[in-house]
This record gives C-alpha cells, structure tokens and sequence, in this order.
C-alpha cells in the first residue's frame, strides 16, 4: 500500500475514505481535517479562547496537540477523578487517575502549554468511587456520577476562567456509540442535542464542540503514536464491561462488513438534523441558576451537582465548602 | 419451566415478556394478543374487509390463522413470483415460489378459505428474476424489483377486490432490522413512515396493517409449529446475504445480551413519534395517478411499476397487455 500524496509505504489505509498515507503526509492531513471540521461546524475562530478537557488519553492529548499545532489559544483542563484501578494498593503500578494526571502535566510541560488541574477530592471532599457509594448512585459503576461531575466542572472551570470554548476529544466512535445508543431507546431529548456544537445559548453555559467527532479511533490512536504523544493506553476500569464498549463492538462489526458504515451512520444523522427532520429543538428545554452555586440546571432549586454533594456532606457529617471557583494551578 | 396461567410444562418461555406458556395457552395468548395490538393501533373493526398478502411462510399463514380465529373476513392473496431456487433443473425437489404457492392452496383449502392468486409471469408476461435480468435492476438480486412489484400488486389487488385493508405478517424482527437499517442511514422519509398502520390517506391507495408486528420471529414460528400450521421453512433463496437478514443477526447479539431489546428498539420509536420526535409526517408527500395504469405513484407520469413493464415490452418486442385486473382465481 503507497501513500497516496507521495508514493512511499503507507502508514495507515482509510478504507472509509479509500485513503492510504505515509506518516509524514498522515501527520499534515489530521490537522487539516480538524480544521476543516472546525470551520464546517463552526466550532471556533481564532480570537476564542478555548479549554481542552484533557484526560490523559489519545484522543485528547492529539486533540490538544492539532489545536496548539493550529495555532489556537488552548489551555488544558484535567480533573481528577480519583480513579485506581488496581485491585489492591499491594498491586504494583500506579493508579490510573495519578497516571492520566501525570502523562497530561508531562505533556504540557514539554510544549510550554497551561495546564489547569481540578482534583475532585481536594476539591470537594471525596473521590469519584467514593461519591458512587456514598451517594448510592451506581455503586459498582460511578460513571454515572463521574459524568455527572465531569460536566459540571468542565463547564464552570470554562466559565470561571473565562474561556468562551470547551473543546473535548469525543472521537467518531465514541459518538456513534452513544448515537446507537439513543436510538435505540429512542431517547428524544439527546437525540436532538447530539452533535458537534453545543451552542452556549445560555448565560453560564460554554459552548462545547468535538473537533474529532469525524475521525475513527484508530486514526487517533495512529496520531498519537506516530507524533509521539505519550498516553494512557488503559481505558478507564470502570468502563470495562459498559454498554458504550459493547456497542462499540457492534458497530465495529457493521463497519467491518460496510466500511465506512459509523461515518454514514453519524453524517447521515447530522444531515437528517439538518434538513430538519426532528421537530424539537436542542434548545427547548428552559434552564433555571442553582440556587447554591448559580450554575445553570434544567429544574429549579438546587442543581444535580450540589444535591448530590449535600448528601456526601450529610454522611460524612461535615461542611465542605463549595468553593467559588475550581482550584486552579498553572503547570509551569 | 411452568406455565404461568396452568402450571403444566411450558412450551415456550418469552424472556421479553417474563412468560413461560404451555402449548395451549400459548396458542389462547397469541390471538388475544393480536386482537389488542388490532384495537391498539386502530387496524380495523369487524366489518372490514381484510386482504392478507400470504406467502406461504410461518408468518403470513400464522396471519390469517388467527385472524380466521378471531372471527374477521379476511381473504388471501397469493403472489406468485417465479422464484425457482434450485440450482439447476435436475436438481430435486420444485420450486420455491411452486412450494410456496401449494402451502397456501393447502391451507386455504383445509379451512375454506378464499385465496386469490395471480401470477406475475402469467398476468405480466416474465417472472420476477427475468424482470430483474431485463430491466438491468439487481441482476444477481431481484429484491427490488420484487418488492416493487409486489407492494403494486396487493394494493391493486385490495382496491379492484374491494378491500379496505391489506394485512401483511411482518413480525417484530422485520420490522426492527428495517428500522435499524433506516436509522444506520437515517432514511428520514421511511422513518416517518414506519408503524404498524399506514393509513389509505391518499385515492387508490388501500390502508396497510401489520398486525404481528409486535411478535418475535420464534413466537411466529412457535405458532406456527404448536398449530399444525405447514409452511415452506426456507427463506427466499434471493434473501440469502440480505443485509436485512444481517441486521437481524445484529439486532439478536443485543436482545440476547438484553432480552426485550428489540421490543423496547421498537416501541420507544413508537413513542417517540407518538410524542412528536419528528417534524415530517407519513403523507406530506404529494401523490399523483399514473399515466398509464392509474394507480397512485409519488413522480408525475407513469409509476414505477408500468416503466419498468415497459422495458420488459421493449426488450421482448412484444406489447403485453396491462390488464385492468389482476388474474383472481378463487381456489375454492
């Protein structure tokens, strides 16, 4: 197989785009096509300010890397989660939380880039696993919870800091999973919201956009191999037996027989939005602030956030405070 | 496992619904289960006049059984598509489409039933396969042309026999590998189509019912079985690789990891149209009478079905008849 710009061997072959490149061409085409992207889903331009969640992975590290190599003013933002993995302190290795923290600081030291860590436990008073049992939510798997958290803090460090973009390194199969997911169940309000711009249609709420949302996880596996980019290969413990990875699987099967298949799957869906095939809108439903920390919510009264901080404060027996921003600390 | 209404052996356990029946409450369960499926999507009242489409398959035969059973005039209508299937002549056994044909006689004969039957080499003057061939539409799959041919048949053959409804078997699993087909593509004009009832909104155009729409394929061949029903076993031999046929084995992986997962596909795209998920309606298309035969088509001029006939005509240098009537003959 020969590169298509060039004639050498070719480092990865597209099927879903009959496309065949050597390294060097593969490194320039995946910055150009995420621009293409940004441009296309008007995602951002380049006076915005925008914060990459950073989670130590492949997508998002290359997502990070593509900005800064675009020249886009981009900051990382990465959360601990408190997240270990390993199924006892005596097993050797690191946690998986400490790991991701680590090879994301490495990875903007070595470019020069800001780094914002939030770490949820110094934060707030407990771990994610911890909340997951203290809260009664999804003991076995605190995604639910994690999610949860994760929105809401990507959301107020952006606000807080003033940046008006939150970018996140949702890559195609990770929305084609959740895609498949929704309609499956049919689930009307996020099959009307999925996409790669969530518009920041309401005071407090930044603007999200998935600059990846159009490439295959192995062309971002294969990026952030061939550029160099050191990442965390585990997927997170608490995903291994979820329903995302099995519909991951399914849909790996249909693109299998059908290359191509997640791509028409989810352009297709953006271009039946499009042409206006659902009648609801992203933005119908009304947003209220929390009455504790202001944030938007859907319902009035407190937020789902600090309803569910308040019950770990009520176990636990202490007043954590609910600080006014997120802890900031700046890499370097 | 025990029955759950008598406590004799179960001859069947339906996971989806958490039900174990013997044989004979299992054969009381599935017409009354029909029966509400009939009122709840609003199929027909006894006074209709019902056309089942019979194929000779479990379905359509376990169709009209039931219907027969709950007291509705409902009539047959055999297509007969010149489906061979052997490999050669001297190959043993007959026909797919001369087995098929027989089962249906057979059946209709053993009740009293009334089928009609038209055949479309004799009516139209070449088999569906020699169709396909001429017409240079999917030579090595005549599924198109099929399908064509055959929803024109029955409606002509429900509006010149004067029936205000067409019953098809379609069961549950047909009905979700389509819809996931239509959703992997996001075919937003058979989305809006899809339902267990197709009104007759339009002249011409007789209202299309699929009244097991909510049964399993195992529960439709259990029926079949438990019943003494004889029907041809095999698939169409053109179906063999069908991408709908894939798509069931998918849609089984995710029942078999969630019993009731094609169920809940199904009824929550039920709902989330009942509730106005999307903006376009069933019959927002303008429909038009064909040129030549009159019946109703969605482009102005002729229909499909008489352009594609008058191809045949070309090729073979003869000017076959359209008759007015498709052939009815009462098999008893």
């Amino acid at each position: 197989m020969k590169c298509r710009k060039c004639g050498a061997t070719a480092a990865i072959n597209m099927r879903q785009h009959k496309l065949a490149l050597c390294e060097e061409h593969f490194l320039e085409w995946m910055p150009e096509q995420t621009q293409r992207f940004v441009e296309k889903y008007r995602m951002f331009a380049p006076e915005d300010k925008i914060l990459v969640a950073v989670s130590g992975g492949k997508d998002s590290l290359s997502l990070w890397d593509i900005l800064h190599r675009l020249g886009y003013h981009a900051d990382g933002l990465y959360i601990g989660l408190g997240i270990d993995g390993r199924r006892s302190s005596s097993e050797e290795g690191i946690g998986y939380s400490d790991e991701s923290r680590r090879l994301s600081e490495k990875f903007a030291a070595e470019r020069g880039l800001t780094l914002h860590v939030v770490e949820v436990e110094a934060t707030y008073g407990a771990t994610i696993p911890e909340l997951a049992v203290i809260s009664h939510r999804g003991r076995d798997k605190p995604c639910a919870v994690c999610g949860l958290n994760k929105r809401y803090i990507m959301n107020r460090a952006a606000h807080d800091g003033g940046y008006n973009v939150l970018a996140t390194g949702h890559n195609l199969d990770d929305e084609v999973a959740v895609l498949m997911q929704n309609t499956l169940n049919w689930a009307s309000g996020y099959l009307v919201r999925q996409a790669p711009v969530l518009e920041a249609n309401r005071p407090g709420l930044a603007r999200k956009v998935k600059p990846l949302c159009r490439f295959y996880e192995r062309e971002m596996a294969a990026y952030a191999i061939v550029r160099g980019i050191e990442y965390i290969y585990d997927e997170c413990p608490h995903a291994v037996g979820s329903t995302t990875l099995y519909y991951k699987e399914i849909l790996n099967q249909l693109e299998e027989k059908r290359p191509g298949a997640k791509l028409q799957f989810y352009l297709s869906f953006l271009q039946a939005k499009e042409q206006g095939l659902f009648a609801l809108q992203a933005d119908d439903a009304e947003l209220h602030a929390c009455e504790k920390c202001g944030q938007p919510t859907s319902a009035p009264g407190e937020c789902s956030f600090c309803r569910l901080w308040d019950k770990v404060r009520a176990v636990k027996g202490a007043r954590l405070p609910l600080p006014a921003l997120p802890t900031i600390e700046i890499s370097d």
